[in-house]
C-alpha cells in the first residue's frame, strides 16, 4: 500500500496536491480552516479532519500549504505533542530566514522537517516535469521521496532549509531573464523591416533548438564562476560587446525598446574596460556583485 | 559519392566548415584570398585553387565565409560567369539589409542563393545540434539540406534572405537575457546569507531541469504574441510583479545589482498600472515596442 499523507490547506495549490497524492493512489487526509472544501477530494476518497490535530496524527508525512508561514505557525505550533515523530513538508511560499524559523519550530516539536518550494502552478502539479524543491536533511528527504514524486519531480537542494526559497527566487530571476529576452526577440522579429514580419510562434519553435546551446553555455560556464577563472576562448567579451551593439543598433532601427539589451551593454562594457575583454561571460558574475569588483 | 562542396574563405571559420565536409566525406575544393592557409585541409584531400574562379566551377554548391559583405561582393561580383547555374551559401555575419543586396548580386549572375547565420564557434561546426539557419528559396535549402547538416544543424527560416540575419540578433537577445538571468541567480545564491553558498555548478544543474518548464512557458506565451489575447490564468502580471518585489529585496539584501531585475519589475509596472495585472507575461511585448502602447 502507498504511504499514508496528510494535506493541511486546501487552497487552489494545497487542493491540488491532494488531488495528486489521490490520483498516485495514497490514502489521503486533508485539513481546511474553514470546513467544506475538501468536497471533490472527498468524493475521490480523501478523508476529511475537522481539526488540524487530527489530521496530522493520520500518517507519517505531513504537508503543508498555506498562504503564509504565519498561518503555518499558528496552526504547527499548538500541534507539538502531535507532531512528534512525523515528517513536515512544508510547501507554503516564505523567505529563506522564515524556513529557518519553521525548521526551529519542527525541531522543537521533535518533528522532521523539509522546507520546499513548488515551481509551477496548481493545474502542473502531478506532472513528471514539475520541478519541486527541498531543503533539508538528506535522509528525510530520502525517505519521502518517492511519495513526493505523486506532485511532480521531488528535488532535493541541500540540507539547509533555507534553500529552498533561495532557489525559487534565483530561478525566477532566470526565467524572467529568459522570458524578457525571448520577448524582445519576439518584438524584435515580430516588427516591420527586412526579416520582419516573423509570428512569435514561428520564432519560439527555433528559439526552443537554440535553448539547448544556450544551456551548454550555461553549463561551460558555471566552473568559471566557481574558480574565479574565465578563460574566453572563441566566444570572448569583445566580441558579445560587438554583437550587442547590433543588437541595440536592431531594436532601435525596429522601435523595440533598449532596456534590456542597454543593461547587457552597460554590464559588459565595464568588464571589457576593466581590462577583461578576452574572458567569456561568466565574468560579468563580478561586476554584479555590489562594491564586488575593485 | 557525397556533393562536390566549394568553400572560400578559410579563417578560423571558413577552415572549420571545409574541415566538417571533409569528415562528412565531400568532396572539398578550397580558395583563401591569402594563399598557404589550406595546409592540413590538403592533408586530409581538400583540393586547393589559387583563384576564386577557379574554386567556384568545382560543384554545384559555393559556400563562402568572409570577413564581411564587403568582402563578399568584392569576391563574387567578377564571377558571374563561373556563378550561373550554382548555388551560394553566404555564412558571412552582416545586416539584413546586406543580405538582401548579396542575394540580388546573386540573381544577377544567375545563381540561387541562401543567406545564412552560424549560431555556433569554430569548435562548435560538425556537431549535430549546431544550430545554422538559412533564409531564401525553400526548394534551394532543400537541395541542399543533406550537404549543410555536415557542418550541424542546418534550419530554414524563410524565404525572405534577410531573416537569418534578424533571427541571429533575435536568439542572441534571448541568449544575454537567459545568460544575464542566469549568472544573477549565480550571484544571489552564491553570496552570503541564510541559504546562500551554493556553488554555480550545483545550481545549474538545476536550473537546467528547470528550463524545461521555461520553454514549455514561451510555448504557452507564443500565441498570445500573435492574437494580442493574453490569458493570465494562474500566472498573472500581479504574481509576477509580487514575486519581483521579492527578487529585489533579495538582490540588496545580498549585495548584488539589481539592473537586471530593475528591467523586470519597471516593465511589468507599467503594464500593470496600465490595468493588465490580470494578464499573462506575454503582455509586456506591448510595452516593449516604443510608441507602441497606449
Ligand atoms: N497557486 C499557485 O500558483 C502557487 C504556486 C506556487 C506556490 N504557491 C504557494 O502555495 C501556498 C498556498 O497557495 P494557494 O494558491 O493554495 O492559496 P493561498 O490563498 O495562498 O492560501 C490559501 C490557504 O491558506 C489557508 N489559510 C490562510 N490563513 C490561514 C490561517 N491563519 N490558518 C490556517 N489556514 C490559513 C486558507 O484556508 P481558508 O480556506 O480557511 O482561508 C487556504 O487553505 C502559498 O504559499 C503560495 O505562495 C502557490
Ligand atoms: N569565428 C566565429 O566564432 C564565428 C561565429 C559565427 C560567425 N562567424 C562569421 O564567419 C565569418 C568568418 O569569420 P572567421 O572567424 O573565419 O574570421 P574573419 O576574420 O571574420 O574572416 C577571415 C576571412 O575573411 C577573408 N577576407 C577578409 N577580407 C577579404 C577580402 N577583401 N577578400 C577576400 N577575402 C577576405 C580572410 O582572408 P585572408 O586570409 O586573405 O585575410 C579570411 O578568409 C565572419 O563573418 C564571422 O562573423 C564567425
Amino acid at each position: 500500500m502507498r504511504a499514508k499523507v496528510t494535506v493541511l490547506g486546501l487552497g487552489p495549490m494545497g487542493a491540488a496536491l491532494a488531488s495528486a497524492f489521490l490520483a498516485a493512489g495514497h490514502p489521503t487526509t486533508v485539513w481546511n480552516r474553514t470546513p467544506g472544501r475538501a468536497g471533490a477530494l472527498i468524493d475521490r476518497g480523501a478523508r476529511e479532519e475537522s481539526s488540524a490535530a487530527a489530521a496530522v496524527t493520520a500518517g507519517p508525512l505531513v504537508v503543508i500549504c498555506l498562504v503564509s508561514y504565519d498561518a503555518v505557525e499558528e496552526v504547527l505550533a499548538p500541534l507539538s505533542a502531535q507532531l512528534r515523530g512525523r515528517t513536515i513538508v512544508n510547501l507554503t511560499s516564505g523567505s529563506p530566514v522564515q524556513a529557518r524559523e519553521a525548521a526551529a519550530l519542527a525541531q522543537r516539536c521533535g518533528a522532521d522537517y523539509l522546507d520546499g518550494v513548488i515551481m509551477t502552478t496548481p493545474p502542473g502539479i502531478g506532472r513528471p516535469e514539475s520541478l519541486l524543491l527541498h531543503g533539508g536533511a538528506p535522509e528525510v528527504f530520502a525517505a519521502h521521496r518517492d511519495t513526493l514524486a505523486a506532485l511532480g519531480d521531488p528535488v532535493h537542494v541541500g540540507a539547509d532549509p533555507a534553500l529552498s526559497s533561495v532557489y525559487d527566487t534565483a530561478l525566477l530571476s532566470q526565467m524572467w531573464g529568459t522570458l524578457t529576452g525571448w520577448l524582445h526577440a519576439v518584438a524584435l522579429i515580430g516588427s516591420d523591416g527586412p526579416g520582419g514580419g516573423v509570428t512569435a510562434r514561428e520564432y519560439t519553435g527555433i528559439a526552443d533548438r537554440w535553448m539547448g546551446s544556450v544551456s551548454a553555455f550555461m553549463n561551460a560556464y558555471a566552473p568559471h564562476v566557481d574558480s574565479g577563472r574565465y578563460p574566453g576562448g572563441d566566444f570572448t567579451l569583445d566580441l558579445h560587446l560587438r554583437t550587442m551593439e547590433v543588437l541595440s543598433h536592431a531594436s532601435e532601427l525596429r522601435g523595440v525598446a533598449s532596456g534590456l539589451p542597454q543593461v547587457f551593454e552597460e554590464l559588459t562594457r565595464r568588464a571589457v574596460d576593466a581590462g577583461h575583454g578576452d574572458d567569456s561571460y561568466a565574468r560579468l558574475v563580478e561586476f554584479m556583485r555590489v562594491g564586488g569588483h575593485v
